[in-house]
């Protein structure tokens, strides 16, 4: 018996190969779950409308997943329909020499959502307990101290990374930041599948990476780094989600859903006015009526 | 009779009063004009899909206009249906001081579209052309050479500007940046019907700011500003389109037009593959194929 649940509680440490990446709850087609998702956006947009209006809290979503999961295609569905003045994607490659020349938290910081807007990360600061976990030769570009080889990586240095972002989340988390994290769980036949699709499909072509293929080479060791990173960032204030990957549609009704129902435990408020506003408010109005025109 | 064109050719100057707030062009109702924005905006979305996979070019559109003109509203409802992750809309604010310590350019360069994405500007730097010349006071803040109070403005300053304005735009115009700049050109009528909705409407409260009505009473220098702004910096590479905006249905489905058509006449391609890159897919092939599992 696989597990079913999205949402992982703190404390309960979990085991990837637990979760389907092929379950579609309650859905068993995906024109149901099509309808869901439209129902969903609009109220995502209707309540997007007042986060922007109440201008005092941000939500930040974060998508991590294997390469071909999905990503690209879940924020394309999910946010089309969202007024684009009140959402900003940011999608974080190779990180740049300016960017490596701070610690690796700080282009994060650099992009995270205004107040009022919904942030998406694609991808985000988890590369840096991922990518570099499992390729631990990445970490010299970021020429940190004392570590100049692999062999310096102390023991401890990974836990020190995961209370880090723990402390990160925390403090953008009590200054208003609501945090959602989306793991994409696809399963490793589901993405040979989609790679060759973008082999033997031409209009996919442009998505074709031959890097793609040798980290699917590394696929046991990104499992097991995904698994220490959501056991050890899953917290109160920013949980993980462990979405089922290989049936894009559920992936997408799945979020949505999260989302939805997210912003409206935020019970968001349109701002109410101080005497001082309604007075102006008052004194506009007197303005515009004593107009000769 | 009124002028009912909207792109300002180059060389020949306007006269912003010959101009038709409430023209709606041959649309006589707003069915009609939803209608064919719908099919605009689905058409956007197909060309900003080939646009970010072409990963060449970028558009950037800039919103200009008085308070209550609709530039939000416009941005909402035509750009609602683009994909969050290739569409990126910047609200250019008060200045800030780290904004100050730089040329009045620099935080708009900062905010410039990636390639591959549409970049909206919700003002932009014409608000150095505009707001600032009406009030040459706020000029003082900016900490220029020579100039310590608004007296020592020199003749020529604003057609310096206006020069460096060009200069800027097409520079990154010939770099793979399309521009489109819209002014919404609204009624004082309208705006006061608009302002007097704001003050009587809860929901519309937190939209007013008495400095909106203050900054009415200088309606006339905003309107020579803008025509002064549009004849000097309407380009072959940047035109300005002066676009009606007492009738909101009007505005939207005319700029909806206008960026399709420039996104047409891009002629946006799918990237091809390189001989190298093709060698690579078949190489990503056969090492997929020849997997065990």
């Amino acid at each position: 018996m696989k597990a079913t649940h999205h949402k992982i509680e703190p404390g309960k440490p979990i085991v990837l190969s637990a979760f389907d990446p092929a379950h579609t709850g309650k859905y068993t087609d995906k024109k149901a779950a099509a309808k869901q998702l439209k129902k969903d956006i609009a109220k995502m947009a209707a309540l997007q409308y007042k986060l922007y209006a109440e201008n005092r809290r941000a939500i930040l979503i974060i998508f991590q997943a294997m390469d071909s999961a999905g990503k690209d295609s879940a924020i394309q569905h999910i946010l089309t329909g969202i007024n684009p003045q009140g959402c900003e994607v940011h999608s974080f490659k190779h990180p740049s020499a300016e960017e490596l020349d701070h610690d690796y938290l700080w282009r994060h910081y650099v992009h995270l959502p205004d107040r009022g807007r919904i942030g998406i990360f694609n991808r985000s600061h988890y590369e840096n307990v991922l990518i570099t976990k499992v390729h631990p030769e990445l970490l010299m570009a970021e020429n940190l101290p004392e570590i100049h080889t692999p062999a310096d990586i102390p023991a401890d240095f990974w836990e020190k990374r995961y209370r880090q972002i723990n402390a990160f989340e925390k403090t953008i988390a009590e200054n208003g930041t609501v945090i959602l994290k989306f793991f994409l769980h696809l399963s490793k036949g589901e993405q040979k599948k989609r790679f060759l699709d973008r082999i033997n499909q031409a209009d996919k072509h442009w998505k074709f990476a031959y890097s793609d293929i040798r980290e699917r080479g590394f696929w046991d060791d990104y499992q097991q780094a995904y698994e220490d990173a959501i056991n050890q960032t899953s917290t109160a204030h920013a949980p993980w989600y462990i979405i089922p990957a290989d049936h894009k549609w559920y992936t997408r009704v799945a979020i949505g859903n999260i989302i939805v129902a997210t912003m409206q435990a935020m019970n968001i408020r349109m701002p109410a006015m101080t005497p001082e506003e309604t007075q102006l408010l008052e004194k506009g109005r007197e303005a515009l009526l004593a107009e000769s025109a």
